[in-house]
């Protein structure tokens, strides 16, 4: 279609967001727009709801409806549960109330359609059967002032961050009524997992039925239409693409894609609402993380806006660790920072208050939210202890100072005496009573993380709408290098799925991508990372990380071969590592002593991480999986898991 | 059954227990056993697993296994998921490990069994076909040194704590395949859920099968063999008693239930288990709350044991809000005792350090941390501020004598005026940047709540195998009163599901109860309670919790209401509230404007507590519903539910 054609859409995507068209301005540019329309066009809306504000959604929803409306589309769409806004959690289980309130909205914008533009929308539905669970996850088709017709999903996906069959009854594919005409073509309707489970594509297939194929064969649409909800994560753009072309061209049927976009919480979506046509091929997509009015011909296509960059290299890349992590970069940046951005404003945030160590995860961070909700916004503060180093003090004020962020330096040296005082006189009264004090700990390592916190929670309080920011690492957070009360507490953990070699490559290209080139020092980038809590008695200076974990690189291809291919310590020791391999390069070679040693170490400290995880702040979900709470769940009394497997004889021979 | 049967089988409990006898002494016990056992005898394995550690569960069954042999029992039987120990989380998903550890597990077991000793015993199952999730929940027979048969569960229940149907894929009924001849009889088994789902006793069914009546019409069994999972909560009880009991009627079948006990981090079984006849009449029952090698008939029955004191009351009893906590109290107890127990013991904790503050929240946590850890395990600190009254420390002292805990105390306040010192530095600084700062503010409150944690947590880590206890309670957690990195902070919070109106209750029936009688100073239950944080400005006094929230009897009634009859507020306008029944006695009716204000202030104030449930510790389920993580999910960002329902003129008004 004609480029002018989307130079005009902006502007309506312009007006959705402020609302800065007058009435007589919003007729002239449909007008204009309107000469420029195919026979077939339908609106994709892609947009940004929130859970469980079902007013706010619908009232939203209502502007995008007046627009399809005064251009006299055939059809307006929108993502699976909008009106709800998913994700919902249980509250439905708990609320009814939301439910009947959805409905009722449902009904009210059904009353205002008019003329020939239909609406197709997601909403949750009473289940009013005698059987089977409270609801239905239903796709409206809204036309002539009613409720023309209701389609309801068939496969319920229960895993990771899905949990539909928590609430929903799976309904029978009923190819008939998925059947709508919109304008002259007939199009089927798919409700997002129902388009998942083709059987020449997957090796394995989650549900018995193919919902695409049943509508298809028996019914012949002219397209078929997936409204989704369909969370962005590393690689699924990969099976995102090649699944949906590969059905279109099976079926030889275009297929009209609808994405959610904007992020709830945990869960982020990147929109990139696409048309495939019959012989497979892509041939239209909305923009990434941003709401849009997303004009296309179901039958023809549309503008393909690109993706983000890198991300079409990945397509075809093999599933092994890398190192090169810039195929990921800019989605990785673009969905934390739309996730902080959202997490702020539906909360009611507005601004963020942290500690600028020096070090990579806090400068990380600053970067992040200063994109994310404005760099006045943002409050660093550098709070030194004895341990730090001018080095780090200097740092952490450069960088706040690249990136305009407001600054402050506090020692805690006299916080930390009073509190490390208290508790010389705390610890003498209890070892009267118990004799099992350690001789060394890290008790007063951890009094410098929490002091921090304790300030920037008091900042939080006493400044309006002000949340601190928790800034541990995914690297860390297995190994349970995190101060609970200290570093990993806050309102909102930005890097919580990003491992620390991710980091490190984000940290270069945020150098090299913000429009304010190179905001983080040099030094930061280079320095080898450490929580200065400690001296290491052997070098007399702040002990590392890597010397009290083990290298990251060793380190993230273990979480990732956990993550990615459920690999136990066996398997892994099989593995070649790429640190193994460079070390090898070096003349070096790891020996498998330290490998299995470094491998135990994991589990064991992984074990004891458990309860760690269960108390992080909400933060964004990234990679292809997580230890994020919205998606994974290991109850912290399961630390008694053997990852190393015993063979039958072994076991055999504990039974006497 | 001869009483004197259970007399000697409470050694065979001890011994698995505590290992003490010797094998001589098994050979003449079992030898006595013998001579009183009837024909068709087999021992209900009623036993604690723990979660992910296989290794353990299987070579405590085989002690079990081998008491049985040794008695020449027709069969000992497991709960549900035993070897894996339930409940699983999402391990089985990232850890495939773990499955293969329990098959081989089960394989070793049945390789020992030998003679007439069938073992019956929960584990995961690999699903090998092409289609469907990972795995099956099945129960396998074992017998002949082989695994006999192996039976899969079909009704995955995927609500509140359950989450059967994230990893598990239903199987068909397959009566024929769930026959299994034990002894002389032919048994039918039923794995937990599958026996729930009767059309006749449930106005609305989950599921479109009943297992029970396919088995028992097509294969005609001499009783139902029922292996359960199945956590206690309030009210479980009497659905529970009701429904196998109608069910064994109906299908004139006995049926012999098996249940775990003890905790698994949030969730407890209370044991209990059982056999009806065929009349539906309660023929045996096991101890609550402890492992038992339970021997029954399956045909006669055994010895009834009673349930916890006043359970029986309530099976009965009215949906309807009450002050009279008493027929749950001793259920409550033994659920929180037991959880704590477990917690500690399955992650290798030894000793709790709690603030006792002179308050209920923490007297009754100290309460029951004895009697779950040991009095001699347990530190009491009470942490004085300025505001501290002088009956508040006396009172901490007075209960710590009273329960022989460890006692300090000790002041805090150099620690509050140094952070105060600190915050007064950084917010002059904040606020040349920031013009937001409140007038007047909590902040200050809170030094008071995080310095007492901190301490805590600085003990935690200075003494081995310490927590530190978070002490707030569940009407305070929904009032989002509780300080983060304060009182809601610590490894374990034994009262998050416990409401106030229920505290005050469980403290009184601890004084009469507990073999050392009133332990809780009677000033302690008889104060308001309040956080001692803050000056009320209108009374000079402390602020009570009441003030500043609202009357604890009419919020735990909208808690109860909420959780229990999914109530918005139009319809608890319409209800009668029980403080509101109270007034109008004593001739002081509650407005309806001041009830409106408190039902609205109820859901603002629990729209902002989302984030505080997010991060709560672990804490023991036992309510009928709870705001536990292990059970309900709210987004944060879903803090925009409208609770008060709009009419549709309302909504159509609003689309303009």
């Amino acid at each position: 279609m004609d480029e002018k054609l989307y130079t005009l859409t902006d502007k309506i995507d312009n007006d959705l967001l402020n609302g800065n068209l007058a009435e007589q301005e919003k007729q002239n540019l449909a007008q204009e727009i309107k000469q420029l329309l195919p026979k077939d066009a339908i609106a994709l809306a892609q947009i940004n709801p929130t859970s469980g504000n079902v007013k706010a959604n619908a009232l939203k929803a209502y502007e995008w409806i007046k627009w399809a409306q005064k251009l006299d589309l055939d059809a307006v769409v929108f993502p699976e549960m909008y009106l709800i806004g998913y994700p919902i959690g249980d509250f439905i289980d708990r609320f009814p109330v939301v439910v009947e309130e959805n409905i009722e909205w449902l009904n009210a914008l059904a009353a205002k359609t008019t003329g020939k533009t239909k609406v197709v929308m997601g909403f949750v539905e009473f289940n009013t059967t005698k059987g089977g669970k409270k609801y239905f996850n239903s796709i409206a088709v809204l036309a002539d002032r009613k409720i023309e017709r209701i389609v309801r999903k068939t496969l319920l996906p229960n895993y990771a961050e899905f949990n539909d069959y928590r609430h929903f009854e799976p309904a029978a594919v009923d190819s008939a009524n998925r059947i709508t005409s919109i304008g002259e073509n007939k199009a089927g309707i798919i409700v997002c997992e129902d388009g998942w489970n083709d059987f020449d594509f997957f090796d394995k297939n989650l549900y018995s039925v193919d919902p695409v194929e049943t509508v298809v064969k028996e019914q012949h649409p002219n397209y078929l239409l997936n409204c989704s909800s369909s969370i962005t994560r590393a690689k699924k753009e990969q099976l995102k693409h090649n699944m949906l072309s590969f059905a279109a061209k099976k079926h030889a049927t275009p297929i009209v894609y609808v994405n959610q976009v904007g992020s709830n919480e945990c869960l982020s979506f990147e929109g990139a609402s696409r048309v495939y046509n019959k012989d497979g091929n892509l041939v239209a997509m909305a923009k990434s993380y941003k709401e849009q009015f997303f004009i296309v011909s179901p039958t023809k296509g549309g503008k393909v806006y690109p993706l983000p960059d890198g991300l079409e290299k990945t397509l075809n890349s093999q599933k092994a660790f890398t190192l090169d992590h810039e195929p990921d970069l800019e989605r990785t940046y673009l969905t934390i920072v739309q996730t902080i951005r959202d997490y702020f404003k539906k909360t009611g945030f507005k601004r963020a208050v942290l500690g600028l160590s020096g070090g990579l995860d806090s400068t990380v961070s600053a970067v992040l939210l200063a994109d994310a909700i404005g760099e006045q916004n943002v409050f660093g503060i550098s709070m030194p202890s004895k341990i730090t180093s001018a080095e780090s003090k200097n740092d952490a004020r450069e960088l706040a100072k690249n990136l305009g962020i407001n600054f402050a330096e506090i020692s805690i040296k006299d916080m930390y005496d009073s509190t490390r005082s208290k508790f010389d006189e705390v610890f003498s009264l209890i070892e009267n009573k118990w004799n099992c004090r350690y001789k060394e700990c890290f008790t007063n390592d951890n009094i410098q993380a929490r002091s921090r916190a304790l300030i920037l929670w008091g900042v939080a309080n006493e400044f309006q709408s002000c949340l601190p920011i928790a800034t541990s690492d995914k690297s860390e957070l297995y190994m349970g290098y995190a101060t609970i009360n200290g570093d990993m507490s806050g309102g909102f953990a930005p890097l919580a799925d990003v491992s620390k070699t991710k980091l490190f490559a984000l940290a270069k290209w945020m150098n090299k991508h913000r429009t304010k080139k190179n905001a983080i020092p040099e030094a930061i980038i280079e320095k080898r990372p450490g929580a200065e809590l400690a001296i290491n008695p052997k070098t007399g200076k702040p002990l590392l990380a890597e010397e009290a974990l083990m290298p990251y690189e060793f380190l993230d291809e273990v979480i990732w071969r956990v993550e990615n291919l459920q690999q136990t310590i066996g398997d892994m020791m099989q593995a070649e590592f790429l640190h193994e391999k460079h070390l090898k390069e070096q003349g070096e070679p790891l020996s498998q002593e330290q490998k299995l040693e470094w491998l135990k170490k994991f589990f064991r400290r992984m074990s004891t991480a458990l309860y760690k995880w269960s108390i992080m702040p909400p933060s964004p979900i990234v990679d292809a999986r997580s230890i994020n709470k919205a998606e994974y769940k290991h109850p912290i009394i399961a630390s008694g898991i053997n990852y190393h497997k015993t063979t039958y004889e072994q076991k055999l021979n504990e039974l006497k």
